[in-house]
């Protein structure tokens, strides 16, 4: 991934600038949302398994201070362009090369408060022909290992927010099973009416609370077919352009 | 269940009349829109575990014709007033006085097109202090064993619809896993912006394609404080009301 490969996108109304490669996978809104939707206070620990060059691990940063942020990435050119993106940014970051189905020892050895992750799925992201896209892309590890990774890194009474395709949301809470509890869906619509496109999911490790599955986000805000351009529902900006939190306990 | 601890409750606006007990367990909503959830065509068989009064049976036979319709019903007094209320209803149908957790062998012997259920939880339906209430509102068999038993009860491509609390979505799902496809999430919410009290699900044996989580069913118009009395939503006067479809795959 040399400078030539690249492009700088703008995150949360241009207050984070983030370099990643201009033809292979590039983290969008998702990473945004998740980053929003992750229940973080100042000073607590946070670890990404899959952090690509970044994007939710620095927003999360923008929105909540004095985070301790770790971020796990198998591949390294995305692990090289997250450590840019941190100093770029005025930000510290420990970014780990290294693969979930072998935990680095250096993070078998810690716990953290919040684990975040948006776990590679066919059609994520902006992506077009490219070496890097192959992995990001395609489930080389399975989607219950990401889950059950996480968990393991979690301390007791940590939060688990994940992102992933809504028709993944049975596999999700399969996973979560008995070992989390206090588990909340909140489906993302594209418009008001259609089915979910997405689920962002929290749960805590080791709650026994019950589930909630909330009334779903709206991304954009009229029927498709009364506008051209970008359309964001009141929620939506306030999300990816002013780095809102997205409560889903306050829901 | 003497005559005089019974009531008479109309359905799909009266032209369902089905007695029930007082002062018990009695169902409501819930019936009619499993009922109406169901994808059933006429001429097929459908099983309902649980089947109580017969409410979801006989509003399913009332939408759609010539269905082969069969109950399994644990209590001996319910499963009476169904067989009342399905000749009362001009309706034929066979209601089996039996434990789902040791299937009567009459049950064994046959696959069903569809099996429809609405497993009992604690605050489900109307209730007041009865004997027959503790049984309906109790969980004396898992959630996991009713659904264990429906898809043992389909043939192949056959489809389960069921009804529950929203809070229960993880079990359900986890339940469903492998031994069933197409499953499709239909949240009920109160009202637009809630989150979901119910959810209903459909899912077919031995299928392999994706789940789908829908938008939300709206169940009241208006906020809350806007009304006083019944402000059912279009949709959900077309279902209670008038006994349309509630038809999963086409949302």
């Amino acid at each position: 991934m040399d400078g030539e490969s690249l492009r700088n996108d703008g995150f949360l109304g241009g207050r984070l600038q983030i370099k990643q490669p201009a033809t292979g996978y590039r983290a969008g809104a998702d990473a945004v949302m998740l980053a929003a939707a992750c229940p973080a206070s100042p000073g607590q620990s946070v670890l990404e398994l899959g952090c690509g060059a970044g994007v939710a691990l620095f927003c999360l940063a923008a929105r909540v201070s004095d985070l301790k942020l770790t971020g796990l990435e198998v591949q390294s050119g995305y692990a090289d362009l997250a450590r840019q993106n941190a100093r770029a940014n005025g930000l510290t970051a420990d970014i780990v090369q290294g693969d979930l189905s072998h935990m680095p020892e250096v993070l078998r050895a810690q716990s953290f408060d919040h684990v975040i992750t948006n776990p590679p799925y066919f059609g994520s992201g902006t992506v077009a022909p490219d070496a890097g896209r192959g992995i990001a892309r395609h489930e080389d590890v399975p989607l219950s290992l990401w889950i059950e990774a996480g968990l393991r890194r979690l301390a007791p009474g940590g939060w688990l927010t994940l992102i992933h395709r809504a028709e993944r949301l049975g596999e999700i809470l399969a996973t979560l099973g008995a070992r989390a509890g206090e588990i909340t869906i909140l489906p993302v619509s594209a418009r008001t009416g259609r089915e979910a496109g997405r689920v962002i999911v929290t749960a805590r490790k080791g709650a026994r609370t019950p589930s909630r599955l909330l009334f779903p986000f709206i991304m954009h805000e009229k029927p498709s077919h009364l506008t051209d351009g970008e359309d964001l529902s009141a929620e939506a900006r306030a999300v990816l352009r002013d780095g809102a939190a997205l409560n889903l306990r306050d829901r």
